[in-house]
Parts: C-alpha cells; structure tokens; sequence
C-alpha cells in the first residue's frame, strides 16, 4: 500500500471544502455565515452529522460528560494518541471556518490516512469540544477545559446561558449529554489548525501561522444600579444614570487599550439598558468588557485600571455597580519543539511561514499544560471573522490541513 | 342649591385619592408603580374605566381618530369648553400619578360641581389624550398633538411601537379608534394639572408650582453600522466598532449638558447592540439622545454640539450612523395671563405657589397655540418621577385639584 514516502502524502483539499460547505448548511444563516450557538438544535445537526462521518472513516467515538466528542482511529501501540480537534460551535453571526475547519480538517488527516492504508504506531485522535465561543454559555472553551480538567464540570452543567437555559439541560435535550469521564484524558500531542480571524498573515502574504501562544482573557460582567427618573425634569446633578455610566466604562475600557498598545485589546460588545426607553433615566445597565495582553502582568495592569476607574465613576454618579468573572484565562505559551516542527513542516512543503501569538482564545491552551501542543494558522481574508464574511481561499485551508496532517504522522510515527 | 359662594367650593380629596387608587389597580406593578403602555390591553382596560366615569357623570363621552377621550359637562351657553385634562398612558416602570392626576382632578371637579348642583356658564371639557408619553411609539404628546393640528393623523396612525406593532392597528385592536375628526376642536381656555416630576417644589416646600411654559425637546434616534470582528484578534487600529461609537455619543452628551449648564439636560436612555455578544465586536448599534432646554438658541447650539461630535467620531472609528429624529419641540411659554390665574388663586387659598418652568413635555403645550394655557404643579417626592416610587401626598393632590377647580370655575363663569 505504501506506494509514497510519508513525506509527500498529501490530502485531498476538494474532498474537505466539500466537508466544510456541508457543515455550513447547518444553520446557515444570510450572507454565508451560520448560526450554531452552543447545544441549540443547529448545534445538535452539526454534531450529528460530524459523528456519522467519523463513524464512517472507521473511528472509535464516544461522547463525555460535557457533550465532547472524541473519535480514534487506532495505531500499532496502544498509547496516547496524538490529537487534533476545535469546536463546531459558532457565535451568533460566526463564519464557516471558525472552529469548523480544525475539526474537519483533522477527519481529513484521517481520511487520507485511510486512502492510502497507512497506520500510524501511536494511535491518532480527533474531537470536537463543547461551547468554544462562550457566545450562549460562560465562560469560552469550556467543553476544552473540562476535558483537559481545568474547569470543574459539575460547575459548568450548572451555567446558565443568555436564554436562561441550563447547560446541563440542554446538553441532555439535545442527546449529548455521554457518559464517559473528564479531566483524565491524556494525549500524547495536541495540535489544532485555526483561521487566524485576524489580518496578519493577508497583510504580510504568508500562508501558515506557527503559533506561539495565546493571549491571556478577562471578562467581567458589570451589572450597575441607579435610579429611574424622568430624562426632563431631572437636573443633571442629582441623577443617578445607569445607562452613563455603562457607556463611561465603555469609553474607559478602549481609552486602556489606545494608551497601553502593543497586544492590549478591549471590547465592550454586549451593553443593556433598563428600562430602555429615550425618556426615562436607566435604572439598571449590564455590559461585558473583555480584556486581552499577551503578558499576564500587563492583562492585570488593564484590570486593574478599568477597576480603578469603575469604582470611581460609581462613586461620582452615585450608583452602585457589581462585578462579575465572566472568565479568566491566563497568556499560554505552546511547546517550542512543537512550534519548531510546524514551521520545519511549512517550510518542507514549500509554504511561507511566521511565528505569530493567537489574539483569540482556543481549545489547544487547554491541552498546552498537559501535553505538548501547537496550533497551525491560515489567513482570514481582510481579517474578519465571527462574521458570516469570514473567508479562506480553499487553497489555502488545504496547505493549512496539508501542515496538519504531516505534523500528526511525525509525532505518530 | 348654591348655599355657598363659588370661591369657598372644595373637591372631595378622598374620592379623588380613590379614583386614582382605582386606576392605579390596572396594569400595577412591584412597587406601587404602574406599566399602561400606549394601546396595551393594561392602557384599554384604564380607558375603559375611565370612561366609566366619565359617563357616569353625566358627561357626554366622544372618541377621536387618535384615540383620545374628551368628556363634555354641558354649560349654560352653547360655547367653545373651558378645558383641563393629561393622559394615563404611563413608561414601562410608570408611577400612578403622572398624567393620571390630571385626568381624574378634571373629574373630581365635575364631580364636585354635580354635588354642588352648579351649571357654568361655559362647558366644561376633560380628556385624556393617546401615547403622551412616547414610550412605545414615538413621538410623545402625540394624541394632543393631533388633536390640535400639530401632528398629522395619517402619519401617526403609521408609526411603528418599540414590539413592531404599528399604533393604527393597535388602537383598532383596543376598540379606540374613534370617528370623531381630529384638528378642529379648539378650548376656550386649557389647564393642566400634573405632578412635578422634579424636586424644585419639596426642596424649596411650596405646594403650587404656576407653569410658565415648557422646556423645548429634541429627540434622535442614531443606528451605527459598523464592522463585526472578533474581539481577541482585531488590533484596535483596525476596529469600526458601532458599539463603542454609541457609548461615546452617551459620553458626549453627558458632557454637553454638563458644559452648558443652566436648563440643558441630556438623557441617553435607550442603548442596543448587535449582535450583543461579550467577545464580538458590535456591527450595529442604535442608540436615542433626549436634549433639553428652555431656550431654543441654546437646545439649538446643544444639538448642533452633539451633531459634529457625532460626525467626528464616525469619521474616526470608520463607521456608518443616520440620525433619525424622533421628536422635537420648541420650548413653549404659557398665556400670562392664565400663569398669573393660577398665582392668584393659589394666594387666595393659602397654598404658597412659585412661578416655574416644566422640565418635562406635557399635553398643555399643544393647546399653547390655539387658546389660552397654563399648567398646575403639584410636588413629586424626592422628585421622582417614570419610577414606580412617584410619590405625592394625599394633601398635596387635593391642594392641585382645588386650584384646578377654582381656576377653571373663573373661566367658565
């Protein structure tokens, strides 16, 4: 059957755009995007239909506790497979690559393996993690987190999502609520292949990202209190504006990330106002701010100016203002030797290549302490994404899946 | 019948504090507020009490194309009505006696006449006019505002409510589009008894505020189109954030009032993003200012203030906003002559009274133009107002219902 070198094995890029598309349709929504909020019913179809293909190249799946799905194709060892994975989840506007394409990407490793009757000695493995985008369910990357044993999986079934929904009930209602155990899953490697969803690698015209790391991630949730009043006859002096002072904190959070530079980002994408009406002084406000820095002591400086700020204007206004941990991840730093070995494979294989960090959180910076990992990043066209914009030429998804495949079968073999 | 002279005739201020109990009763909510949003079942339920007594009365009870509810107690000659009446529609966290009040005061002084068995020399009229307070369909005064010509009838008919509905087919729904014509009646002479709804009156503890006429009002309603992103990957150089654009408008106008000092007051009650997510920068934002002032150079110099702030910091951040307005009115000042009425015969009763301007838009000031008008205050506790904590004493309404009754027997007479 061996009829190539290891080294020239390629996969089969129509065979996984194809893939891709047909993932897409599920929950599709206008403009080329889908809407695949974590355990919906589109949800439910993604997944379906990702476990009949994994089922279909010959894999072992199970389901854990949290909804993971974790599929192995057996080596000539029984040891820690070497694994590659990402999330189908999507954000309510969220693209078709997001997530996706990790995931059916590493069905195509797998696929091509099995093209050309090639087994691995360690045996190879690929999942996809349970709510990566936080965008229903606090916090973010959490079905990887519970996997890899960083966050408490009683806790997180207990998470209420922005409908009021349960986790834990609808991960039952929608029939992946599986009985095996987290947080002792062990790989032998962890790999992850991602859109970048930032403009870096179009900006320079280089086609694979060898990723460094990952940003460190603050979200916190203000809910602030003030007093409903009439917007006319309330003289400026004696109100107690909710709705100022989320749109002060707002104001405050980007002046943090303008003054600080380097890899200081911060968004403020969700704000509500109670009882929002033109003419009536709001009595309540939530909004979210979501800090990142790739150096930790920098993150905490960022929190701890907007705190400052926070408690300040509270005072000033005369409300009262409670925070709440939406989730808290510090930088990850991923295994040099790993990084190394995808920019030694992107350069084999002819493709232009950078050491870059990740601006966005993944499900690899949980396996990162219990195993050497890396992530591979192809460009996102303008840099867009959780956008139904976001797009990758298919030739460029295919070097990305390409790298993928020739990292696993080196740590494999 | 006349046992006493006019001047010494009094209301009944437990009926009064009854009726309005009553009205209270319908669409109350947690603490001792009201929610009688424009054209709700709770809004047809109050009307349809309202007219119960109305009727009840003796009055003659018509219904116009807005929906407003003008009660007519016949006078000795056949001649244009002197007037009084407010509203009770209510926002969506609503005291019990803003616009209420009025209406029922109007009711109890017929009510006090019927027991005194007096026939005025002129009708008396008292209405309660449609979606005064703007806060479901825009804009606000509207029912009055069409009932003296101000507004158009086919254009308010089309306005679509903050759920979606359009106002026509609601006031359909309710059984309140009447068939008499709209834009042709015109008063005698109008009065307006109304709460404060600020804190002038009970800090300076004086029991009768004579209106000089009311601040001028300007609402606009602003939508951001920006670029959604994610929120980890997008360097802040890079951002057209519509979420960010509308929390420093809300800044901007904070400041504006602050600056300008004296009567301007600036409220940015209503804030919404999409796709209101923590980690997804907003592509859209809508957001409503509410300015005001009592002079209408200056509510002028404020808006053109806000206006190339507005255009700037779209120019800057690279985003797309329309300004719709919403609602504007000049500040409007009441007929001497009544002001100097309410003044007068406040004195004559022993209430102390000051001279004041309204902060907030009343239905008065639609009649301001075609008759003679004034307006009545009595003090808001704490001076809160669109808060279910509207608070005034039971003395303190009866003290408003007696000018009211002794000002509208003098121009009846």
């Amino acid at each position: 059957m061996r009829d190539i070198p290891f080294s020239a094995l390629r996969v089969d890029g129509e065979r996984l755009c194809r893939r891709i598309d047909e993932l897409a349709a599920i929950g599709a929504i206008d403009g080329g995007g889908v809407c695949r909020l974590a355990l919906t019913d589109e949800d439910r179809q993604g997944r379906d239909r990702v476990c009949e293909w994994m089922a279909r190249l010959g894999m072992r799946v199970s389901v854990d506790r949290i909804g993971n799905v974790v599929a192995i194709r057996d080596g000539l060892e029984d040891t820690a497979p070497v694994m590659t994975g990402s999330h189908i989840d999507s954000v309510a506007t969220g693209g078709r690559y997001d997530g996706t394409l990790g995931v059916l990407a590493g069905l195509e490793v797998v696929a091509s393996l099995n093209d050309a009757g090639i087994t691995t000695r360690r045996p190879l493995a690929v999942g996809f993690f349970t709510n990566e985008e936080g965008a229903r369910f606090a916090p973010d990357m959490m079905g990887s987190g519970v996997h890899q044993g960083a966050l408490d999986l009683e806790q997180m079934l207990a998470s209420t999502g922005i409908d009021g929904k349960l986790l834990g009930d609808e991960l039952a209602r929608i029939g992946y609520a599986g009985a095996t155990d987290v947080g002792q899953f062990r790989a032998h490697s962890f790999f992850e292949l991602h859109v970048e969803q930032g403009p870096v690698l179009e900006q320079e015209n280089i086609a694979i990202g060898a990723v460094t790391g990952v940003q460190g991630i603050s979200w916190t949730e203000y809910r602030i209190d003030g007093t409903s009043n009439h917007a006319g006859t309330t003289p400026m002096h004696l109100r107690h504006d909710a709705g100022y002072v989320a749109a002060a904190i707002a104001v405050e959070a980007r002046r943090i990330a303008t003054d600080m530079g380097a890899s200081q980002v911060a968004t403020v994408g969700a704000i509500e106002l109670r009882p929002n009406l033109v003419n009536v002084i709001a009595r309540q406000a939530t909004l979210t701010v979501d800090l990142r820095n790739m150096d930790e002591t920098l993150l905490q400086q960022a929190e701890q100016r907007l705190a400052g700020f926070v408690d300040d204007i509270a005072a000033g206004e005369g409300v009262k203002v409670s925070a709440r941990r939406l989730a808290r991840f510090e930088p990850v730093a991923f295994d040099g030797a790993m990084v190394a070995l995808v920019q030694e494979t992107a350069a084999e294989l002819g493709c232009s290549c950078r050491r870059m960090p990740s601006g966005a959180g993944h499900d690899a910076q949980m396996f990162a302490p219990n195993c050497p990992t890396a992530m591979i990043f192809v460009p996102s066209e303008g840099g867009i994404s959780h956008n139904v914009a976001e797009y990758t030429e298919p030739r460029q998804l295919e070097a990305g899946a390409n790298i993928l495949l020739q990292v696993m079968l080196r740590q494999a073999s």
